[in-house]
């Protein structure tokens, strides 16, 4: 059965011939427990979905299954659908989900003015208690920004 | 000052020149008690926002004009930041918002297929619980396309 | 295609044999609105479901046959997962799911005790702001109670 | 046991020696169907808050106790309680639970400039969601303030 | 007055004569970790509960009994209505009330099989919003599964 | 343009010429822990204030100079509207959110038989799911107070 992997994306190992942006020597600590923080939750994801997916459910396999093929290329591309995906999460205030959607959509070449729009309208629509969801998506973002692309 | 007026998208009054698809004439009641309450809401949501502004609160007032700041092209065009309030607003599950959006986004060029697709994701995201307001948003974007375009 | 198919239990059109509960005279008329107002939601419902479904998006179709399924007979019967649908329902604050679940639990042997009980979780996981919700609750068990069994 | 008897205060029959406002002639219709609809809700959650205490369930029973108790002067006053129940109706979108404290506001002497901050701290803590129960706020607002003080 | 102590069940100090299932060398570190994290938080909420119910306030202690009171045997059994607080507490995605429901459910004999399927509806009901706290869900229930009975 | 910093007040590095009260020895360790945590959430919410704010996107920056208004004195006062702010906050269930209405409370003068009274209403109307997030608006509280004034 297919099931979503988010991990491979989410984590994205850095590709060959990349390298890392140099960063300012006193924030190189700061910046390699955050890459450990989220290689663990990245590993965590994975190995709890196998966990979930092991176990004989039929409703919460297909139910992952479906998931997956929701953000299909269709009528709607990948890339809007991921944007949807993510102020939906953004709206509904699940960090993991947001975190997951970032991923995907920069992967889906979502750029950084993008990003701020879809946040803007998660912002207005979902109010202030969005704030502290967002604050930690724009790290999460500069994260993975600083990354090796 | 500058503050959304939903109401005329919303209720669309006929365009010159088009002419109503004919309805089967045993539902044509129904269509008619149906169109009847559509124009009711917007124009109690005219009024309502009209009486909401009169008020001298600035915060309140500054909140409308960033409500509708905040759908304007950008990085992001006018129908994908539609289509992202749509589906804020199924997962959030206000029908009155889903209503607004769907009518924004037929104006922004929506197509059905597109529709449906905004719609799983919010379904998926948002659950079961979701489902009531699927149909009253089905049933809306039927009573939109029922009327001249 | 399976989809669930709500109407049918429902409204529970009075069965063969049976007989409704004489009503005090002065209160008939309310009863038979409300009797009304019952039956328009779930042909209303039923209606919707057949457009959304015949719409060729298959999320959809796969979510609302995934729906169907959660509901039946497994490592916990069918009335303890109608239970469950309609707590959830409770502290999510969805009226039609409330219902729906409300007629299902019926089906399933749930006695008034046994809901209450169960209302008394949802009030007490959700708060004060389940109340309203609650009352319509209490409403739309009354009047199902008053139907024919 | 004591209940809250929301009705009473939230209805409000005309006290004695008051007198209407006078209406524009073509807004009386729409007044008398709107006072109407004030009355029936009220008479509809009195109704039903009889029949969920005339179960005998304790914990639902002491839950409807421990409400009313909760908004009691104390170290701070009723006025600033009701407030404070009002926002959070607003955030979590519950138009009876609105209306019911708009109507408690307005017997603790909270005037319009204080319901309208009031409302922006719930429109910017809750966002846009929030506005179509704000409209209706505030037409409830309308009509209480249009009743006889 | 008597109030929930959710720390006795939760944790479960291990039972006399009982062994603890050998664990794989290199996996023996990451399960001393989290087993004193649940211990953490187990006396952190035991701490709390008793910070929170020194205060003289009234509504705030009853509640807490009340919440107490809930969960008792019934028409509705303990272990029906611990689920029920399990799936409310999943669709509302609170990751401390979900584990403490977990650990109630186990008490009261819930099998991994009968887990399954109250994670199903509360997938299906919450949606995909609900899958991170079904990860940290299962996590701590293979945590309490690895416990000594 | 003017925006929230709520760092400065969350946080209070201690005043000139006051003197920390004494900790019980052992004690010690475990204050300075959280103390550290939370200057580093101030230091975090700081920090991701100004990224957020750097980008240049109008709605996002109106957004956050419209929450800095939104408390400012006026028909209600700010301590009234720093408590609607934690009660929306509670209810909501956004820890964040949380302490940050209950420093800025602390500095208009609430006290902790007020903050009580404001936690029974957002426990009451918001039910037990809000009890986790009590735990830790009081473990916040009792961190303030034990800092020197």
């Amino acid at each position: 059965m297919s099931v979503r992997k988010p991990s491979a994306k989410a984590v994205a190992a850095p590709k060959k011939g990349t390298k890392r942006a140099p960063a300012k020597a006193d924030a190189k600590g700061a910046d390699r427990v955050k890459a450990d923080r989220v290689r663990d939750f990245a590993e965590f994801r994975k190995r709890m979905n196998e966990r979930i997916l092991e176990h004989d459910n039929q409703v919460v396999r297909r139910f992952f299954a479906l998931d997956t093929q929701t953000y299909k290329d269709g009528a709607l591309n990948l890339k809007t659908k991921e944007l949807l995906g993510l102020v939906a999460s953004l709206v509904l205030r699940c960090d993991d989900c947001i975190s997951y959607h970032i991923a995907q959509c920069r992967d889906a070449g979502v750029n950084r003015d993008e990003f701020f729009e879809a946040f803007s309208v998660g912002l207005v629509v979902g109010g202030s208690i969005v704030i502290p969801h967002l604050r930690r998506a724009v790290d999460f973002l500069d994260q993975q920004e600083a990354m090796p692309a």
